[in-house]
């Protein structure tokens, strides 16, 4: 099967030994507040620093999702609002969820083929958290460095805490633009699903500790207080935080892979501009993602392709949200070949040219 | 390397190739809302049923951890207090974490050689929730499964939520006697941390659904809308859902296995009673735990046991909270085989007898 769907998306094929090696070190069956463990997060730590280019003074936390991070950031950095920049689905549940714990918490909707308009956001300066979705994998778009900067800016009291669920470990990100950063390891990271990482400046942790919210089993001042030690507030997914050591030890840093993925998605982009019966959801090439590219057609054609390709072994991304049935998407993640790239190509060449 | 820590423990041989079987199969990049995945919930649902003998009308969820699981049972089901009756410093830490959320909640703790005593409870009408640990891993006590009947028939208004993280898949519990149920797997599931298992009977199902807790990406509400349709309310560790999956279609019913760790609790309590430098932890026979042993000595002893264990590539639990340092623990799990036990008692019988 290849597997081109965007997360949980296809795994490195060095995963299957990997998790051997897992089993036959010890590591399955390791206490949690032991040494092999402790050595294990302090040199998986080390690594995501090295090979994500990761600012050395950021502290990295392991979480069970995405979705916890969106929790423990609204629950342990805001106690009164926060806001919501977004413009597909995952940033707007983000928003939410917030509501849910904050209702004062605002959110801002933006175009789909529109820059995130920075200088038309109003945002009160009792905001204490400005939260977006670097690349919003419902819809193939994302947020550009220079507006991450532009954004920092123009708000220098707000911590910035930016999804980047789809491209951390994909991309090349320029985490000191802001706070905090997160995302969970079934996409770009090339791992099986049930753990996230996230990573915090000095300003964020400071802020934890001003605000002391110490009431949930994964405040961030309680994560922060065991992670000195290179442990966990609860017994973790050991397996998984072994499965990013050994992955990361094996991948070259992260400027080499977002140099492959943009050319890739170059690549891709043009491939896919040929084909009369569906256009690229995202119009603007500017905003385009490079990880995540979503189609568009008419929902018996965009059925009839993800139909089609299954039958052919070739899993596609669903839809999502409100284009749900009317695209298709294709994930550029770093775990998948370009030669099953090429495979797919022939497919749509073959059945959609 | 033999390993009798309580938890992260021994986990089954078996796992070793059911990892790879996972990969093979396709389940480590499955998407968490496919047909493949919700296959393969809705035959791990049944098995656990079926394997552990839990009522047919239960709901049975799946968390992070048993950690989170004491916070989604207090945010899910009390809006102003609950009740936690403990012994040891697991019992303890629900009710501290507890307090934090519902700061009216109320803790009673009894003595480590005492059964709970019930007919001296004052537990207020208006508690929502009784909480207690069925296994203290801890300390390795145990409450039978007639005091918790007695506090069933005593304290009718009230949902009991019952810790069975150290005796869920290894005991024949009696779950209709309680509400609330759950275990981590990395215990008597013989499986890697990273996942718990929760089981509710409808009548904790129906409170959640009249308290209406929809603030947590966590809530029990949610995770029973979602678990309708066999799925999670986040990217779930699907390589734990299919371990359980694998580990109960060879394991014969719990009833069989709680025999089997029922005679060798009695034969290791028999075995260590012989030694003149340590006792057990516990001196009323009536709630020694089956599960857990914990053998007391002064500190030197039980320092020079750990240290020489290990040295023999033995690992043995460390003592835990007040009982850190002079006390040693051993599990009593189902993936360790009757030769380990042979082998620890060959150590034990050279150096101590």
């Amino acid at each position: 099967m290849l597997n081109f769907y965007p997360g949980p998306s296809k795994v490195y094929p060095e995963v299957r030994s990997y998790m051997v090696d897992a089993y036959d070190e010890g590591f399955l069956g390791t206490p949690h507040r032991g040494e092999q463990f402790v050595q294990l997060t302090r040199e998986t730590v080390s690594l995501l620093k090295q090979k994500l280019n990761i600012p050395q003074d950021y502290y990295i936390f392991f979480a069970s999702s995405a979705t916890e991070c969106w929790e423990i950031l609204i629950q342990s950095l805001t106690k009164e609002k926060s806001f919501h920049i977004y413009n597909g689905s995952f940033g707007e549940k983000w928003c939410e969820y917030a509501r849910r714990l904050r209702p004062k918490s605002e959110g801002f909707r933006f175009g789909i083929n529109e820059e995130m308009p920075v200088s038309q956001l109003e945002i009160s300066s009792d905001t204490e958290l400005i939260c977006f979705t670097q690349n919003e994998t419902s819809n193939g778009t994302q947020v550009s460095a220079t507006t991450i900067l532009n954004l920092q800016n123009r708000f220098r009291n707000a911590l910035i805490a930016v999804d980047a669920t789809s491209s951390m470990a994909g991309l090349n990100l320029k985490l000191i633009k802001a706070d905090i950063w997160f995302a969970s390891v079934q996409k770009c990271f090339g791992l099986p699903p049930g753990l996230a990482v996230m990573a915090c400046s000095p300003r964020a942790i400071f802020r934890a500790k001003q605000i002391a919210e110490r009431v949930h089993y994964n405040s961030l001042v309680f994560m922060y207080e065991k992670m000195l030690n290179h442990q966990t507030t609860y017994t973790p997914n050991t397996l998984g935080i072994y499965l990013i050591r050994r992955i990361l030890e094996d991948r070259p840093i992260v400027k080499t892979i977002d140099k492959a993925l943009t050319d890739r998605a170059a690549d891709l982009y043009t491939f896919f501009s040929q084909f009369a019966d569906f256009q690229f959801l995202i119009e603007n090439e500017e905003v385009r993602s490079k990880t995540v590219l979503a189609l568009q057609g008419n929902e018996r054609l965009i059925d009839d392709i993800k139909k089609r390709a299954l039958h052919h072994n070739i899993r596609l991304g669903n839809g999502y949200g409100l284009w749900a049935r009317n695209t298709v998407r294709v994930a550029n993640f770093p775990a998948i070949l370009d030669e099953e790239y090429e495979e797919l190509k022939r497919f749509f060449l073959h059945y959609y040219a």
